[in-house]
């Protein structure tokens, strides 16, 4: 509506970019998947809610199940966001202090996991995401792995340089760190969440990594 | 119809005792809330799935919110667990090995929530149950702070008879011997869940009470 009018043609809204396309279409059905579950919805519907042809979504995604799996890898597990966060660090990453850098990947986490897209995604996978079948794309078991051998590769470097404790496999310790996290999500960080709530996760996750830090405490 | 067949009087059920009454609601309501959501299931149909009527509910529950209250006491967070194992093992825990009765627990409360029920619980709870009041019966956060309350009793005589590590406040690790096992329920013990599925839940809350007791010895 605003958006007609700020263009002046009204019931006509104006051509997006492509890329702005493509993110209508992800936000667009992410909207309608939460408020009326996946199968419930239509790439007609999808199209019709954005004012676009539904041939025009074919131009981005194949399939309403492409369009899922890329929601999913945006702002579902934090395979994306370790892997982002790994190469932004570099290899400088192995040389930094693990109290910092761990710090801060659980930070900069919180503080994407808060954003409305990853809140009303959250809530969205707890009714059906899990349905996801184990091997494919879009399985969060098959990311949680991805994520763990990512990262490991990281938390081995640290072992090897006595950085941190060695008593568990590096890929276990990911985990360790990463799965407190995903229950503060659920818990805390759904499109429901009050303030409070919201609030008790950011606490929660703060805790958390001070007491991760302590356990890997090399002695 | 099974029930009928062995009574032989077809169309007509018999006579359920009290306690299996209040069982039969209890399941009855589980599957109809997993089915067609809680908003979506009435007292008429649970009455109607069972073959009673309608005020002989009543005798039981004083209403849906009552029942889904029971669930979630009987197989929701592990508050009611925590606690029943606290109880039968009394004070002769504080003296015993923290490393037995920790394993020990979670391998229990693993059993527990690998049961059907507990299961479809589960994918009940993370559809609807998270949208609980914070501060009522059935507050999944006012859940966990009790499991922290009861069981931290334990952990903190163990801390002051040097069993485990003072590193953080008893009741927070409470909460870090829980919240991974607690993303384990959601993510490998729902309702779906397949055999492999399940298989790696256990085989992950195994090695992370390995981790947990690592992390807690004293040095």
């Amino acid at each position: 509506m605003s958006r007609s009018q700020r263009t002046g043609r009204l019931g006509r809204p104006p051509k997006l970019g492509a890329r702005q396309t493509r993110d209508a279409i992800l936000d667009t059905a992410l909207e309608l998947f939460a408020a009326q579950g996946f199968a419930g919805t239509s790439l007609r519907q999808i199209a019709h809610a954005i004012g676009i042809s539904e041939s025009a979504i074919y131009a981005h995604f194949e399939s309403k199940q492409a369009i899922y799996e890329t929601l999913f890898e945006q702002v579902g597990p934090p395979t994306a966001f370790v892997l982002d966060f790994l190469q932004t660090s570099g290899d400088a990453m192995g040389e930094a202090d693990p109290a910092v850098i761990l710090r801060q990947f659980t930070q900069h986490l919180l503080i994407v996991w808060d954003e409305p897209c990853a809140r009303r995604f959250a809530s969205f996978f707890m009714r059906e995401g899990v349905l996801a079948t184990e091997s494919g794309r879009g399985s969060v078991q098959a990311a949680i792995r991805q994520a763990q051998q990512e990262f490991g590769q990281i938390f081995r470097h640290w072992m090897e340089r006595g950085r941190i404790q060695e008593h568990v496999s590096p890929e276990h310790l990911v985990w360790e760190l990463l799965a407190p996290l995903v229950t503060i999500r659920f818990l805390y960080l759904h499109a429901d969440a009050t303030e409070a709530q919201r609030h008790e996760g950011h606490r929660l996750a703060e805790q958390h990594i001070d007491y991760f830090l302590l356990s890997v405490r090399p002695t």
